[in-house]
């Protein structure tokens, strides 16, 4: 099953896909709240309410001839992890970490599939990540472990974690350079856990600027995988419902590159992962 | 005016202070939504309508009688400040940084005034940490200056941002030591601005463990103080209503004496801010 989450006048709706067409969840099936977070925490079994709409006479939307929203607009968390594909930490000249750089992004920092990635009027040095994002389904008992931990993911979709590099090492804390506005592109859907290998693994991730492959590499690189995250975080923290952990990027960043390659006015870039879909965002500058 | 969240049949409720007493908010100006977050966001006059309760007969609640809640339940944003008092950076052995290093909290590592800090199951290495925070009341518009930044503050509180300092540790990055759950003391009121100092400098704040001065120290030895930082993040990111700045700690933590000293369960630990309030938790262990 396929979830997406479009603008109707002004305000996040969740909606399943249908093909290249959508179907207003809430519309079709009122006890369905317009918020996947909310529809989350509520309980509801949105597999079964997304089947009845399908099996309804529900009005499609071509999915093309709407705006989209980030595919969980307001995440209660949103973690990320740093340097966690081992060619990633080489090539930024760094070990294999023994326990994730954790860092959190605010929900400011969203935008949706087809909605621009900013230049900041501050920096040029804005760089992109293509990462596989994971959207939390149930609340993760503390302590959970890693054998159990799977169950609460109700889904994976695709995230551009576009960084202003210079923010990002002003201080030993890349938090500031991982939050500029309309920096985290997130969709265009998420495809729930049940029709991928168990922790999405054995996908082709790939990052694409302007069409040319800058990141190709397969989610089974990843040093912590998607269950020992989880449960490294429960040692620390409830993950509730659309809380959003974003799994961090390959090697082929900008920054590495010699010369360096900056994302700028005019630019596109994609991250597509294998089953999950194509997440494209134009780049264009802050308004002066 | 102040104002405080309390836990009613277990939900936040916005009140107004009276004394040792507080007035629902919501249930004497049915037009106040019953989270401060959401008011501020729908740019209710607070002040008017506070005053309007105070002036009512709206049955007053013996504060005494209630549990809080964090005083913005859940904020868009939590920004921190680390090292941001010179003696704390030197106790640390750090130079006074030229640029604040920014790390977010999420929401799940709140807890009230009067509830417990819990120390970790996973660390003995528990911290405390005396802060001011700040409460955003309007949408702060890029780029703002810090000449004319102010007047978005709605008002200032206690913050005891909690800290296993391990796990802060563990890499550089401090997000995860930052947000073990019910670590962020947060209350128990809100003053707001124009009873205060602009950028509520000159006030005393002060941490005691057990009754005990660890930290003693003046907000206005804060390296960026609240318009600075304000500044700051608008050249970054959207601040919202009811978005939290942290503001970072003066000298005296557990880790930096010898030996260190580290909070257990039994303790109690408050921070004290002048014309602000007292903020005092009880330390527990997780449960097993």
């Amino acid at each position: 099953m396929q979830f997406t989450t479009y603008l109707r006048d002004g305000a996040p709706r969740l909606a399943v896909a249908a093909g290249t067409d959508l179907i207003d969840l809430n519309a079709a099936q009122p006890h369905v709240p317009p918020d996947l977070r909310a529809a989350l925490k509520a309980g509801i079994d949105l597999h079964a309410a997304a089947r009845a709409a399908l099996d309804s006479r529900a009005p499609r939307i071509p999915m093309a001839s709407v705006r989209l929203a980030p595919l969980v607009p307001e995440p209660g968390k949103i973690v990320c992890l740093g340097l966690n594909y081992y060619d990633h930490a080489k090539e930024g000249g760094r070990d294999k970490p023994d326990y994730p750089w954790f860092f959190f992004r605010g929900a400011s920092s969203l935008m949706a599939h087809g909605e621009p990635g900013v230049v900041p009027r501050v920096s040029t040095r804005f760089d992109y990540e293509a990462e596989m994002a994971v959207v939390i389904g149930r609340t993760v008992p503390r302590h959970t472990k890693e054998a159990d931990a799977l169950p609460y993911v109700f889904g994976y979709s695709c995230f551009n974690d576009m960084s202003v590099r210079d923010y990002q090492k002003r201080t030993p804390q890349w938090t500031i350079g991982k939050n500029f506005d309309a920096t985290g592109g997130f969709g265009p859907v998420l495809v729930t856990a049940d029709e991928l290998p168990p922790g999405a693994t054995g996908l082709r991730i790939q990052g694409r600027l302007n069409g040319r492959v800058m990141q190709d590499a397969d989610t089974t690189d990843m040093i912590f995988g998607v269950a020992e995250t989880i449960a490294l975080l429960a040692d620390v923290m409830t993950l509730e419902p659309g809380d959003v952990l974003v799994m961090g990027t390959p090697a082929g960043v900008g920054q590495a590159r010699t010369p360096p390659v900056w994302m700028k006015a005019g630019d596109t870039y994609e991250v597509e992962i294998e089953r999950v879909g194509v997440l494209s965002n134009p780049i264009v500058d802050e308004a002066a």
